[in-house]
């Protein structure tokens, strides 16, 4: 078996030695992001992308399957010559789900706990005792119920908050109110008081939260976000946070980056059991989870 | 039946309504906290400090027992006619185990992925991307298992943490290494990342936190305060965080203390329930839990 990995040399330990003894007997080659192709590139079985790169597929036409070491797959779509009948396998979970749980807990326990409040009173040196936000009183909504932000509503479940989710289609999650559907979309964000952007960027979703869909949110409400910056519309959430409406926002993903992502990294050694796994599980003819809809973009 | 209930007149609503209407048929009557004793004051069955007085005993020398509204009985051992064989009760959770699980939480999440690291930052406009510490990883040791430390250490051991637990007697808690005794302090604050103290304030724990116990922590480690002010030496704490050797402090109590308490505030309906359902149990010659020992001062 031939795998290739776009990987660059800067970053190529330890994902390499992690592949090479993940797939004992595959011949694992690293190729160089945006390299141009050259003669000496025999087909691959498998194409793992473990940055993003525009070139690899010109000499790539048609591998078995196509793997991304990230959860998001949009770098991956604008690739001109992405093979088209080839399944693409993103990464689910390698990892994050417990830190990005634990990310947005920090900030749902912050906000019920009114810490920006007593921020600004330590700030200012003054203290008037506020009122903990029982999380039984506050309805805290998930907007995308894949494998993070199930695991999220499942952290909020746990210490007690008021869940309601929401997703393009039917959900069970225990304890979580589930909305599917954008005809939903609305009933869901009335009147939530903390908010969670778990989803995708597609086109569907870009700029899906605006000032519009905003103004739906409870009086005094909080806005989280470890999605896709693009999904939420900055200066909308600002202008709303200015006039009051909305008390904050707790932003790890931004349209202009210059900011790291820091509420969920993904961990090598898990990122590389799992597509190690599913080449396995392809291999044996059996199916795999995880796919691309590149109808949905996701 | 006829119970005393110093609170004073600012505070006497909701508790004089809650105490009313959790013994029916009872006399309840309201005790101005300070005021000297009038001749009109009765024997009372109960005498109820929903406010630290030091005039009541004056009027009441043998109620059947005491009761304090509060988890803390310092203010209580430290009035001169305190009765010497009347039973005195604490109130153990009232609603504040949960808030103050939630504050520790909330700490230890802020501690595990450097959220101080990152605030610093973003003062700073520099983003230099910090590793989380993985909850497994992270040593937290909860000093205090009673009511209120022990929901403090399964709330941690809930998101993964890795806990010790320290108390004066021997204690079994799901997930947690017990430590007990003072010739076992030592050992369990050797090493430790993320410490809390849950501590009551008594002779033996005043003082408890100074320079040479603190120096056995994890180097880079967090220190939170939810028990008593004066358990933690503060000019020690503050040497070791501007020496580096401790990172930061979430500190709920001070020495001096013009800040009001927020890590968990008394909820009135639970605390009257609480103490209706004991003055019930004593009243069928059952036991209740909550009682002071005041050889060890709580």
């Amino acid at each position: 078996m031939h795998v290739v990995v776009t990987l660059s040399a800067a970053e190529a330990q330890p994902w390499m030695d992690l592949f090479c003894e993940a797939l004992p007997g595959a011949r694992v080659v690293r190729r160089e992001p945006g390299h141009p192709v050259e003669d000496a590139e025999s087909p691959a079985d498998y194409v793992v992308l473990a940055e993003p790169c525009r070139t690899v597929f010109d000499a790539q036409p048609s591998p078995k399957a196509v793997f991304t070491a990230s959860a998001g797959v949009g770098h991956l779509l604008r690739v001109p010559n992405l093979p088209r009948d080839v399944p693409v396998v993103r990464l689910e979970d390698a990892g994050m789900a417990g830190p990005m749980s634990r990310y947005v807990l920090a900030a749902a326990l912050r906000f019920s706990q009114r810490m920006d409040v007593y921020a600004r009173q330590q700030h200012a040196r003054c203290w008037d005792q506020q009122h903990e936000h029982a999380p039984r009183e506050l309805r805290a909504g998930v907007l995308g119920l894949g494998v993070i932000g199930g695991a999220i509503a499942a952290a909020l479940v746990g210490q007690g908050f008021a869940v309601r989710g929401y997703a393009m289609t039917e959900r069970r999650l225990e304890g979580v109110e589930c909305f599917a559907g954008r005809d939903r979309l609305d009933a869901f964000l009335d009147g939530v008081d903390f908010l969670v952007n778990a989803l995708p960027l597609t086109p569907a979703t870009t700029g899906l939260l605006d000032a519009e869909r905003l103004a739906r949110l409870a009086d005094g409400a909080h806005v989280v976000n470890v999605g896709r910056g693009r999904t939420l519309v900055d200066a909308d959430l600002l202008a709303l946070i200015d006039s009051g409406k909305l008390s904050g926002a707790t932003l790890d993903v931004f349209t202009e980056e210059p900011p790291p992502h820091v509420s969920g990294l993904t961990v090598p050694a898990d990122a590389v059991a799992q597509i190690a796994a599913k080449i396995g599980r392809l291999e044996r003819g059996e199916a795999v989870t995880g796919l691309l809809d590149r109808e949905r973009g996701y």
